[in-house]
């Protein structure tokens, strides 16, 4: 209401008038709220994933879902991934440790020219994650479901899944949560990695067999996790992944949403509603993304 | 001698013939050693620095001094300047410490839009840091001797070191040492800089009268400091520093020297000297670097 003064917001429970609501905006809202409101037409996600507006049944399949892609979430997601995977590299959880005992110890590193990061997704934000770590030097590939050109970055499609992970010595998680990529990360796909092996996940914890990763660990298929989302969050004091020297636990903040620019991005699309024009960043309904 | 089978040799102390020796190289050596050699006419660094052959009073004057500037310690010290950065506005210390206790607690973090990084010492190291940073999305400005032209730099001269320190928040020390620079690091500096302010030395130890870091971040002028370097190296188990939340040590592993990289590089400057052509990175006594 600061962008707008004319704006007419209500914010859930307390709506004054259900069938006066054409426009709703929604992040890990209660089940089945939506049929309450008949004249819905868009719903609007706090973020880059739609996951929790696709999987509530009570938003009418006529209601257009959107998303909300900030330049300021996908740089913060380039500064994370890269900060993740050189932390991984330089043993930077090591001497965290080291630290607390006074101990001085120069470890051996991994070396950028002996590893290759695969970047998992290439929507808005993977094709941003790729470009920002070639400008650091690595080698980057990636794979999507459809083809993609992007400079310096070697691109694979959704059916070589398998030379992608051959080449992938650092694999980066940023796909969407669908049924298909639910469970993506398991230790039939651990085992098809390059040696050293490394895992970055920064898109949701469901895509994650957290057991498997733990297996890979142990199995020595995997040297490093940096894992910033969880089956559960916040992760339970109980869960074993808290102390593992080769897990790197942060709690979901690889991108924080800056209110003031989600907020300019979603009064957009309620303008283009309003005017009948497109949608932007719309959820496609078919792909679950 | 796996680069060339015809090179002649001798580690000391075991020299045969003392008299036969044109070409040294010394990292750390032990004191007035040099005087030994009558026909000695360059010493080469093992590393980026010299400033262990410029207080070696056994080293005529006549004898060059050079050093190595190898692509792959540059690339890896644009890394580790990158990663410290990251990792202090991304507060990954804290996570690090909260993992221990299977705390979840995002925090607030600092933002990129709000800080610039200032880079002491433009050479080689310096410059490619510089431009790093910026290709990371980093506002980046850099002090030196000498007037640099850095594409999206902001540069101050020797005598703008004021203007230099105000308008820096995260201070990244990459200068020579010299009897100009050592102590630079002091209290009186830290009190010029933007607030927040961050420090990352990964120069030499000597740049930083250590007790003025600790009361300036006690004072609250220093947020935090990454350090790679120390007066006393290893750091002693008893030294105040590895206590300290705010301040992140590592063992001097900024850049590692790769030796198959350094003797191509040193060998080159031999083949030099034999044909009497310029030599590569030579030190200017004059100048200190």
């Amino acid at each position: 209401m600061e962008l707008d003064s004319n704006l007419d917001v209500e914010i859930w429970p307390d709506i004054k008038s259900q069938d006066r609501v054409s426009f709703a905006v929604a992040w890990k809202q209660p089940k089945n709220q939506f049929s309450q409101y008949p004249n819905l037409k868009v719903v609007s996600s706090l973020g880059a994933g739609a996951d929790h507006l696709l999987k509530d049944s009570s938003i009418s399949q006529h209601v257009a879902l959107t998303r909300v892609v900030a330049p300021t979430l996908t740089d913060q997601m380039c500064d994370f991934v890269t900060l993740s995977i050189l932390a991984m590299m330089r043993r930077f959880h090591d001497y965290n440790k080291q630290q607390v005992w006074a101990d001085w110890k120069p470890r051996l590193h991994y070396n950028k020219a002996d590893v290759t990061v695969g970047i998992m997704g290439l929507g808005n934000i993977g094709k941003r994650v790729a470009v920002r770590l070639t400008e650091n030097g690595f080698s980057v590939s990636g794979w999507s479901n459809s083809k993609k050109n992007i400079p310096n970055v070697v691109t694979y499609t959704k059916e070589q899944l398998d030379p992608f992970l051959a080449s992938t010595n650092i694999l980066v998680c940023l796909l969407p949560l669908t049924k298909e990529t639910k469970d993506i990360l398991n230790l039939s796909l651990f085992k098809k990695l390059s040696n050293p092996g490394f895992l970055v996940n920064v898109a949701r914890g469901a895509h994650l067999v957290e057991e498997d990763l733990i297996y890979a660990l142990d199995m020595g298929l995997l040297n490093h996790a940096a894992l910033d989302v969880f089956q559960k969050e916040p992760l339970p004091e109980s869960h074993p992944f808290w102390g593992r020297d080769s897990i790197t636990i942060t709690p979901h903040i690889a991108s924080v949403t800056e209110p003031e620019e989600i907020a300019e991005l979603i009064l957009e699309n309620y303008k283009r509603m309003r005017s009948s024009m497109e949608l932007l960043n719309r959820v496609d309904r078919y792909r679950g993304y």
